[in-house]
């Protein structure tokens, strides 16, 4: 098969019309933004879709390429979403997923360099400067296997025993089937990070079995795989699939479809996912305190 | 037409099995490499390909990215082509075409960047560091349209009238038609650049017309345009042509297909250029002491 | 003589308590924000201060570093005092000088990317995006002479020759003599640049008698050099000097004093001056639709 | 007391001109390239340098930035003293530390970035590439705390109980007392690192004792203290420290010394740290190998 897709809409597209049984599937539109809620309620489900089962919300919000454009819209609606998903309390980890060298992979460690670190401002200091009352907070971005030689779920399991945090937040970049989600929509669940996700192909494992806390993925598509455009063109029978590869992919290198303006939509996607969880952490600090905070 | 390429050697595969009356091929292949001379000698010949009348020199490598790769012989290659079309006194003006700030356009700009520039370099200094002999060469990456509000063209003419070189160097991102091309091919020609190449389909004719001295163009694919690859994967008939824009193009946005690891691409293809071109202007100098000057 | 300041304000200050015959001088607080007006009016006050003749406006703020902080106000005043030294109409060439890839020396290409370029902005498009109406500006970071080959003040009288504008806007990064004027003072002047001034101790002189139209200098101090600061710390005879040097400069190196975070004083800099010339370019736009224009 | 120094060998300088007991020194040159070893054997020792027990090693090399430099000597000297202060066998976590966006403190991640991570490389692949035979390698730069809000020691500690690493080798921006050394020598230790070392002022403790693995530090200075640098041309009395502070840190803002060119300092200084590290790893690869696999 080749189609590809991180989003759980899109499987849903993909899996026909009609909605499979144990999928349920609810959407709303608030101000030009549609905002899309899934849930996979049991293994007959997850098969039909192949995806875990849980929660997954997605935000379609009009093209952030638009100038003069409002972000109070889906900043709201992306940040409401979050917090419909993450304990009350608590410590939350956020990890930046990705290669922050790659550029369409650099969608998670570009959002975690923009997040309020917390959980180590303490005592007198947090007072005087007004911070009293603000949510424990850390931050990663542990890099890709092939920078640390570590697998990140190996890594984040040291560091989640140690910290014990309440929630993990993983953000990544996303995989899309259709090019007009490029940028433009922001999905959420509370089933973690499955192997194959992501821009870079992750083989790790990152849920609440593996870690031991609930682990809620966040992410915005950055590309679409050639591959997955070239089948969707092409419809290919099953044998035509090593010729359409062979030239989609010379020397087995992994090619894939962005707009030319790849380095905005990621500055953008992390800027809006990155407000988004802030709002979402604390809720104290206005828009504008935390972007003073974290710049 | 829905075809884009910047490659002369792609328009020809275009153009049909025979080789068009005013056009004079040549190959060559060397430790791997295979070079390829191709003149266009009349309108017959630029009319047949749809470039315009001149010397194109195209160098085909094995793949960037493969590891230990000794680059010695490309290096070769890409220089002697370089000084086949260079005229052997006077100042060189090298200019990086692109924006710096998109990955996939920033090829000119990079490899600009580590050009040596010596021609204010002067007197008892000179003697004193033992650089005297070397050849006068100025560097410039005056950004795009979009950022400067100056046609690069009209730009540059400002500049070569004041400084007087003897030829220009313009250096830009390429498009290919096929994705195994990206990062593998270097083309030059004596023809400048025209209207709609490059990365960012510039607007500019940067020619020996236009600026009253030669033009080499230099560049290396980084992008397959998606249209480019959605005809050759559908060979649509003109009546599909709107559908398959409005999926690929979705919003109007251009979309390109690239390696993921473009990044990576852009760096080493700079590299190899910029080495190329020192060493072409410099041939007294070792690339172990050019290196060590550029950086 | 080892002190080295950009500062008019700095330079008044060395001449001696009372001020200069030939300087006048004039200041006004406003929330917090301290202007400061001098006009070097003759030959004596230019040698009192050794400075050339012409208008100096200081903006004086609270640290750039403080959290929280409202920039609307410093915002108005440095946009009023460029507004104040421009002429009412025709193009303005915005220059960002300096070399991109030495951070305490960034200040002018990081704000020039910051510009919105608009000469290029035509017919049909600009109406239909609400744009008509907007001011004529043209954008340029020249890069430094190491990196060029070419002077600056060379280069853009080539340009202002073809493009003709009613004034030139030179951003520069500065030295001043105190340390905790870095990041806090933005001085725009009437005068151009002169040599030995900003932090890459220029050669250029870029001014009205060189270019042919007015230059208006804008920069905020970035670092004091460390012989300033020794010299200030030590009072030294002249016969000391050559001793000092030697220890400050070990093998002829400049060394600088900075913030330790200077990559944010630079960021924050180029902000508040890229929003000052955006505003008092196109006073039609509010500052949230000029954001968005230019990122 | 306002000297302050990374350096063993500029703490046995302020401590006097004869050698203090407790410690040992050696000293030897070749090639213009001096290495000095000095171990501090017991507390007498310790006491009288203000450092931890153990064993450092001084390379002080020319001058970084003079071009034409041949690094195969320095790489040698480096590679060698890390050698012999590494355990034989068993995997390597390296961590650099320090704050990749504030350029004089971003040694740390920057040489990170280039080591060969090799602990993932497993079975067929291995084998098929010629790569085994390699020495396993994993790599973090985790950031400081305040971006992930989390001790770095806390952190390293969860990750060494899971990867068991035989030993730690923590790379780290410096402050010297001498501006001459600024990017022309290198510090292994030992010893870990301490509080108040690092060019950020580090808290964490990191060393044997804090992780149960030994830990070997390694760093170049990057930065003077301005303060330091003050004191050393004023010789103050204690009662003169709050004047002279106030004056070099307004507004209790960290101030230090540095050349212009830090980003070429850090960059060249972190070019050499990771060719020694990767071929003190990797003695089976050639330093061409190492070059072309971790670019």
């Amino acid at each position: 098969m080749m189609f590809r897709t991180d989003l759980a809409v899109e499987c849903r597209e993909l899996a026909g019309k009609s909605l499979p049984a144990g999928v349920s599937y609810h959407e709303e539109i608030r101000e030009d933004i549609k905002t899309i809620s899934m849930h996979i309620q049991d293994d007959q489900g997850s098969h039909a879709l192949g995806k875990p089962k849980g929660h997954y919300i997605t935000v379609e919000t009009p093209p952030f390429s638009e100038a003069g454009e409002d972000i109070d819209a889906r900043l709201t609606a992306v940040s409401q979403a979050l917090s419909s998903l993450l304990p009350k309390d608590g410590c939350i980890l956020v990890v930046g997923l990705g290669n922050s060298a790659i550029t369409p992979d650099a969608l998670g460690p570009r959002t975690a360099s923009r997040i309020l670190a917390t959980r180590h401002l303490k005592g007198e200091f947090v007072r005087a400067a007004g911070l009293d009352g603000l949510r424990s907070v850390a931050v990663l971005s542990p890099g890709v296997l092939g920078q640390t030689g570590m697998e990140t779920g190996e890594l984040l399991a040291g560091i989640v025993q140690h910290i014990h945090p309440s929630a993990v937040i993983a953000v990544d970049a996303l995989a899309s089937r259709s090019l007009d989600r490029l940028g433009c929509t922001v999905q959420l669940s509370d089933t973690g990070i499955t192997p194959g996700a992501g821009v870079g192909n992750r083989r790790a494992l990152i849920n609440q079995e593996s870690l031991g806390v609930p682990v809620i993925a966040m992410g915005v598509p950055t590309v679409v795989d050639a591959l997955t455009l070239a089948a969707d063109l092409t419809h290919p029978m099953p044998d035509d699939e090593p010729t359409i590869r062979k030239k989609i992919e010379p020397q087995g290198r992994g090619m894939v479809v962005t707009p030319k303006e790849i380095d905005l939509l990621i500055d953008r996607a992390a800027f809006l996912l990155s407000l988004s969880i802030n709002a979402a952490l604390q809720p104290t600090l206005s828009p504008q305190d935390l972007l003073s905070l974290v710049s």
